[in-house]
């Protein structure tokens, strides 16, 4: 499989599950500076124009929520995910569904307003409401739905590589994180086990 | 099972798919106009203070793509995913994620720019983009995604129901739709259909 990646993005939980999947990958990194992703032959893989992008052979999948559980699938052994129990498998999907639906589109009012405004002066406002935004987010996901140790409680799953991509925001979003000693636990736990370490030094070389 | 659900908004979904699904359901309409989406008798079953929100024995399900796909997986008789295709169920997950994430993120800044702005210009200024950002992303739908005659190809699924509930905002969202045949034929066919039309009916009651 090749997954087509840019560094501080989202499709770095891609990037992670691959990893733990223990599947054989090749990760192919865009330069974002010279908007690479809006290149003819990236658009003819992703007409989408944005990363993540993983190719199968059976075809090209796109969208982070689709691609962790299609890699947990794919790879029952490396237990991504809870595959024989619909209940649990639903409250991954829920928390990954808000992760993308409303935690990423907070945080993409930052440095993307250009995608629903046209003036300055509105990616300024938009830009100001970030940290609230976000703190808000993570309000809900300290105090409601991470479980604890991980995010279903104590199985391990693509849910805890999704929080922590998004985790690692807080600072360049400008958010305080002292209110939320439970995700900043989990995304050290996280930034610590071998399979996390090695993706951050592939995509930071 | 109970559904919380609102006139209007994406809990058609799921209301759709519990009316597919053959299941027992009760369907419970908020009323958004005296922001019952905020009380704290809602808050108490959904923190997130929106719908939809899907009670269940096991617990309350929140986020339309999980609620969908919790409904196809526990009613495999529906019919309503590719369960035993795992390929087939990506390219479903995709389509629903680029729905809740991309799509319904887009229609959003014409009514609700207050999530992620403070002043009546931007609102302004985002209302004014959503024409446009709502038909590029049906231009995708229409050109790139929808394989006809349903979603995923021969086989009906809850992408099918998703897309509907989308379909149906194009006109609120001034969207020219000339440029979408494939799309109206399938709101077209969509609507036709026995089960849609009941729900259709028992929310506009």
């Amino acid at each position: 499989m090749i997954l087509y990646t840019s560094p501080g993005s989202c499709s770095f939980a891609s990037h992670v599950a691959l990893e733990f999947s223990g599947a054989d990958y090749e990760a192919r990194i865009l330069d974002f500076s010279s908007d690479e992703q809006r290149s003819d032959a990236y658009l003819s893989i992703n007409p989408k124009g944005r990363v993540p992008a993983l190719v199968t052979d059976q075809g090209i999948l796109t969208e982070t929520p689709a691609i962790l559980t299609y890699i947990a699938q794919t790879h029952p052994e490396a237990n991504l995910a809870p595959l024989n129990d619909p209940w649990a498998f639903a409250q991954m999907q829920s928390f990954n569904a808000y992760l993308c639906a409303t935690v990423h589109v907070a945080h993409a009012h930052r440095h993307r307003g250009y995608r629903w405004a046209d003036r300055e002066s509105s990616y300024e406002d938009m830009r100001n409401k970030v940290p609230q935004n976000m703190g808000d987010c993570f309000a809900l996901i300290e105090n409601d739905m991470l479980k604890g140790p991980w995010v279903l409680g104590d199985a391990f799953s693509v849910s805890d590589i999704y929080l922590l991509t998004i985790a690692r925001w807080l600072e360049i979003d400008r958010v305080d994180t002292k209110p939320f000693p439970r995700v900043m636990d989990h995304r050290a736990r996280m930034l610590a086990m071998r399979e996390v370490a090695k993706v951050v030094e592939a995509v930071s070389r």
